[in-house]
């Protein structure tokens, strides 16, 4: 299977590291986003959003949507098990991936698709929402850093694909728009050294 | 099962209408949102992110998110399927319910948390950015519309969740923001009165 890829985008990154998880090879493809590849009349068939990561499978058709890759991946590959076992986890890792996505996620990607030199000319930005944005992300990692008090993942005690959602925000956050873990937050500082120390992170 | 409800807000409305489509009774209690009756340290531990719907189950524990509600319904009332049959077209129904919920009911959202005179002092407005996200909804409800050419629903040729999902985005766009479906817009249209007309809309 081959994954058209970014090496920096949160996206392509966090279908990496599901697939690390399980020890899946991807033959990747990397895509120019900034110059716009992922517009091009070629690309949009493979995904009419013009985005990445898309999963192209051996019979030559295309999967896009990362939570859309991850899900089929663990239907191909149930372990280690990263969507719950059982109706009741599944609900639950759903709910805690959507909120990491949502709250945390959604709001680091405005923030920085409305403040990032680098997204300037790619986005039209509103600095002044764009900084509500980033005061709502810090606000959002307090109430993540309350939420761990007591867990040792996002979703309970198992790693999940939650974790890795929230990963590639907070990641992205710090390196493209100055959005830190403040130390003082330790439920949230202990758990990002430990999703950050497994291997898949390196994907 | 009791279900924590709001009468106008887009996600509970997701709940019933995919409950009524499997004729899941649920016994509905009414929370106030603009009052605040969400944000209240009682239901914060229903919800710690203080939002509706949320589900309480016969063992009195609690269960939130809309999309993760109805997968806990789907595992417990299968038929009809709303999220996929197989493997791949589980994967194509999570692409186009999370295509219609970031990209269509998250710019509507955000329009109206920004624009709409009722949540004026509920959410910090930002008008520009507000009517830069108004302009991008049409733009996606006018995706929308090409890439429901030649296919019936959403997802392909069965009603889904993703179909839910966008109904009550385009819905609540009408009515609170002034986001339209221009008639010129064939399959939208002709698709917008299909799901419309279906029972379960009225749930």
């Amino acid at each position: 299977m081959k994954l058209y890829n970014h090496p920096i985008a949160p996206n392509p990154r966090r279908v990496r590291i599901f697939a690390a998880e399980k020890s899946i090879p991807l033959q990747l493809e990397d895509v120019d986003l900034l110059a716009g590849q992922t517009r091009s009349p070629e690309f949009l068939k493979k995904n009419s959003s013009g985005a990445v990561p898309v999963l192209e499978l051996d019979d030559g058709t295309h999967l896009s949507e990362s939570v859309a890759i991850c899900r089929y991946l663990e239907a191909l590959h149930p372990e280690p098990n990263l969507f719950g076992r059982d109706p009741r986890e599944q609900a639950e890792v759903e709910r805690w991936n959507r909120r990491m996505e949502l709250e945390l996620f959604g709001t680091i990607a405005r923030t920085l698709q409305n403040t990032a030199p680098i997204f300037k000319g790619i986005f039209p930005q509103f600095p002044d929402y764009g900084e509500a944005q980033r005061k709502l992300a810090t606000d959002r990692l307090e109430r993540m850093d309350r939420e761990l008090e007591g867990r040792e993942f996002v979703a309970g005690e198992r790693f999940s694909i939650a974790d890795i959602t929230a990963l590639v925000a907070i990641d992205i956050g710090g390196a493209l728009g100055n959005i830190t873990v403040d130390p003082k937050l330790g439920n949230l500082t202990r758990w990002r050294e430990a999703v950050s120390n497994r291997p898949s992170a390196k994907a």
